[in-house]
């Protein structure tokens, strides 16, 4: 009998924990990425500003993955989907068979119905967005040291932060450890530390997410760092000079050369295809609505994890578009297929949160439990850098990823500030 | 009285040596490029053969020299230059007051008279260009994986690297290790192993300015990472197909999808300013001809070192555009500068050279010592280690590259075989 294929869309947390869950069974796994590498997103922000490099906090598939010889790596986009036929279709004009398929293409950030502002405000979702941000937050600096008008100088010396979850006030935390620990005393002209970084968030407290006393505790830790947090603020504009904001009657311009997008996300493309083939429902930021057991109505060969996938928590809230959530859905549905292929059910899939974090300084982190208590300070950093060192794939980046932090640690020395100056070819002077 | 300006155009070995040379004594320095990083060029091949990140190779400027409060450094385009008003002027639309001009602005590759070329076979000077390559280099095994006719598979699979030059023999090696040592397993329809890489030079033997000893003991160690070298051999023509080679009377034609270009320099245009406004001479690289104290002709306030000087050996050959040369002009066109104040004047300039070196293997190089000893195997392999993790600029910087080196050495597992979409922004699926 020829063993059943499962072809899995996307290489991020819950397409590649369920190809690990599916390494060395009696299936032939199929993993389609359209990057060659899977991406540890959390530390986005740390490439973003320069603490951390590209390459520690990304692993190639392929070396992640070569031990099972039942899982074969592709490199290529999904772009469609002929459910009658079981062919998915890529970009690169080929159609891969399954019997069982694993949607796991992630997220994208997304603009409330303002595209016009990604220009302006680039989002955190891509190694390459990471380098841009990098790019324009270090460029600001040398702007800031090269001109003479001192508005001017403000403006570059202005950072604004669209999003007050976890990566807006990560984001924030670092450009505060930036600008304050590690930048002081390399310009001559301009203080790094009197840049100000305005972290906006529309709902009434950051990490609308967490308890209250976990937003409490990371709004006086980013204050201690000259974040200056503004609650029930919309943005109503973006442009190249800042940003115009509400905060109740009252609107205020800003204006800064450096803002920054932590604010939506909207499930991949794909999902729309769903839709249209599979008569999937999507939620208003394009996830997909699925069984218990996190297959598709009417399709329980498909089933749907990660950023793609909308699923209530016992409460009735949707669970939140992070890595937790992925790994436990990429591993369940694994396990379902497997068991559907022994003739057995599962029971349905059930989240156990770990609890939630967010870092904020150098020893500064807000921890949440899976029980809801919520400490903070240097024990609370401590155990996010556990936790995160712990979860990086591959063991060369985790020492690496450790020796370079123990040592900006140390010296508030981050060696990773390039600006790369990547559409155009460097050229010597 | 007001202290000397010296200006620094180029923040690679000579110009930071320079500057460095002049930290803490009594004159006003402003070093300037247009990155905001040291690159250490030499081992540019390992970033992009997915060996070492960017982050390993680089270290911010303003980060190495905040301690010396004399040295400004500013991120700028040197274009222009009014010798009589000793003004440098920036593509910034700035004009920089200088009383010492040191210009240290590198070079870039040349494709002698064909820049048809560039696009089809990138070189290897900037990060970008590394980047670009290492881009190239994996996406050819992705691209050898998915298609399925043989003479295909086979032009993906086949590597020519024009110029049998230090650059060429280390990235021939690095890319015979990648494919013999680290890449079998991770693919399911192509064998890595089976890639065919040429290395193509014109002269009669490889490492042309190095001893005949560790020319052939280089080809032998190539050989054995198959590694075929074809010396004597010309290139008459580039193409996304491939090569079209002379060698004696013969005619061939490779079909090859991945050629790299390691053959020419030519100094910066910033020399071609020097020759219309100073009246300076260039030799037919591109490079300056200097006074025995590395100043120019007429101009004994304006200095030229590294790849945009032409200074002769004792024997008569010009020195070649390497990192040790541009350390030690760089550092004697400060003491220089420094004498010339106290009313003294130096020694004329004398390289004093250290030896000369090329890695191919995991334990594999050629060292010829600065009395021409030559060596190979492990030991070389360890002296050429340990001369190049001195040299990294930074301890952070040392410290890593060790990590990942004696982790990929023990695993054959480079960490950083990332394809990074660089000029479009990547987009989920």
């Amino acid at each position: 009998m020829e063993r059943a294929r499962v072809v899995i869309v996307g290489g991020g947390f819950g397409g590649l924990e369920a190809a690990r869950a599916l390494g060395g069974k009696p299936v032939e796994v199929t993993l389609i990425d359209r990057r060659n590498f899977h991406l540890f997103q959390p530390l986005l922000y740390q490439v973003a500003t320069g603490g951390l490099s590209e390459a520690d906090i990304a692993a190639p598939l392929r070396a992640i993955l070569k031990g099972w010889p039942n899982i074969t790596v592709r490199l290529g986009t999904a772009v469609d989907l002929n459910p009658e036929a079981r062919l998915l279709l890529l970009e690169e004009r080929e159609a891969v068979p399954y019997d069982f398929l694993i949607l796991a293409a992630g997220s994208r950030h997304h603009y409330f119905g303002h595209p016009e502002w990604e220009p302006e405000a680039p989002g955190l979702k891509t190694l390459e967005d990471a380098l841009e941000v990098r790019r324009r937050v270090f460029l600001a600096f040398e702007e800031a040291e090269r001109v003479r008008d001192p508005q001017e100088q403000g403006a570059w010396l202005r950072f604004v932060i669209a999003g007050g979850g976890p990566t807006g006030v990560e984001l924030a935390g670092a450009l505060g450890e930036l600008t304050r620990g590690t930048l002081p005393g390399e310009f001559r002209r301009i203080r790094p530390e009197s840049a100000e970084i305005v972290l906006v968030e529309a709902q009434e407290r950051l990490l609308p997410g967490y308890r209250p006393a976990a937003s409490a505790r990371a709004t006086r830790a980013l204050n201690r760092l000259g974040v200056r947090v503004l609650t029930k603020t919309r943005v109503l504009e973006i442009s190249s000079q800042g940003v115009r904001l509400q905060q109740g009657e009252k609107e205020t311009i800003l204006a800064a050369r450096t803002v920054l997008w932590a604010a939506g996300n909207r499930a991949a493309p794909l999902t729309q295809t769903l839709q249209e083939r599979c008569g999937a429902t999507l939620d208003r930021n394009g996830r997909v609505f699925v069984r218990e057991d996190l297959s598709l109505p009417h399709h329980p060969e498909i089933f749907i994890v990660g950023d793609t996938a909308s699923v209530r928590s016992p409460s009735g809230d949707p669970l939140p578009a992070i890595a937790p959530v992925a790994v436990q859905e990429g591993r369940y549905a694994a396990r379902a297929i497997l068991a559907r292929m022994r003739g057995e059910r599962l029971q349905p899939f059930r989240y156990r949160s770990p609890g939630a974090m967010a870092v904020i300084g150098r020893h500064e982190a807000v921890v949440q439990t899976g029980r809801g208590v919520v400490f903070g300070g240097f024990l609370a950093w401590l155990v996010w850098l556990l936790v995160h060192i712990r979860a990086l794939v591959g063991f060369e980046n985790k020492l690496v990823v450790f020796v370079r932090w123990a040592w900006s640690y140390f010296t508030r020395n981050p060696g990773s500030r390039l600006i790369l100056d990547l559409p155009e070819k460097g050229e010597p002077q």
